[in-house]
């Protein structure tokens, strides 16, 4: 039982948008269970978070190739992975953190960020979340 | 106790052999345990699970360089990460679902895809069965 | 309760620098709240765990270009990664193994790794330690 409500804890790293739709699709999912999600978003997948990047094409992983990108592209166009994320926090109890030393590293300030994300919370703070549950990293 | 038992939920997100071959050890490593094992196949790996395509070079992460590459290359030669799929399910409880949404994406069918795949599945589904346990995204 | 104390079972794939940096802080993170972590060095990761490699630059995700490798260049000459991992094992119970199949793909002996690497073990030993707590795949 005990286990039933453990936390879904998702680290985004990487910024490309066939990674990220990944991640909204889990964290939508986990959310629709009634299932609490906690984010917390880092390097690459933090910069893809600011407000003013947060559309903008991403780019997919380079195994994708050119018709992979394509694929990728038009189902982001159909249906953005920043607005998966907004139903999951619509419909559950779903956080967006962004790491504290990351946001340093890439000189960036919470009002960079879209106003997806919650707030700036450390490593300890995140993992302090995390002592019970799944922790994914993508 | 309970959580002895709790499954392994793998997402297999990327296609390159050295991932996939990653995630093969990892599920037979789990299956020879007597864990539990679920396989969510999304994007790029369910592309590489095509009958088609699986016993084909998928390529190794762009960081491997050419010798990197041909190191995975002559190991994948020698004993396949399909093959240890197999090998996986053959001893224990694993089981392989492939996303529907990334078979709408990739307009993949049922009839498309390797034998080793189970079923197509909803991210909802597989999150139900990932409600206890570890859930790694590769 | 059980869970509090459930190990973090780190396995590191990834060799770039930016990743290796996320692992070493999660691992830090993880280490100063008093929760036991073992790291498993698979591929690309182990190869940048050789003694003579470590302290070398290992890139960054191809999708951080060139300005984005440049910033994690910079951090990593800061504070490297591998000063966190030791720093992880001075304050917690973290240990690092060498995965044997990747030793083996990879010619690599035990007197080629940096002496933050404990020792060699296969998946089975790995993962019997894993069956509790999150394995986070990096």
């Amino acid at each position: 039982m005990i286990d039933q409500e453990a936390p879904l804890s998702l680290i985004l790293f990487s910024g490309t948008d066939d990674r990220l739709g990944a991640a909204a699709i889990l964290a939508t999912g986990a959310a629709a269970m009634g299932r609490p999600v906690n984010v917390f978003l880092q390097y690459w997948a933090l910069d893809a978070f600011r407000r003013e990047k947060i559309a903008a094409w991403h780019g997919a992983a380079p195994e994708s190739g050119p018709s992979g990108a394509t694929l990728v592209r038009e189902s982001q166009a159909q249906r953005h992975w920043s607005e998966l994320f907004q139903q999951a926090k619509d419909i559950g109890d779903v956080k967006i953190h962004a790491c504290a030393l990351s946001m340093e590293l890439f000189d960036i300030t919470p009002a960079d960020l879209d106003p997806l994300v919650d707030d700036v919370e450390g490593v300890a703070a995140f993992m302090s979340d995390a002592t019970q549950g799944p922790i994914t990293f993508i």
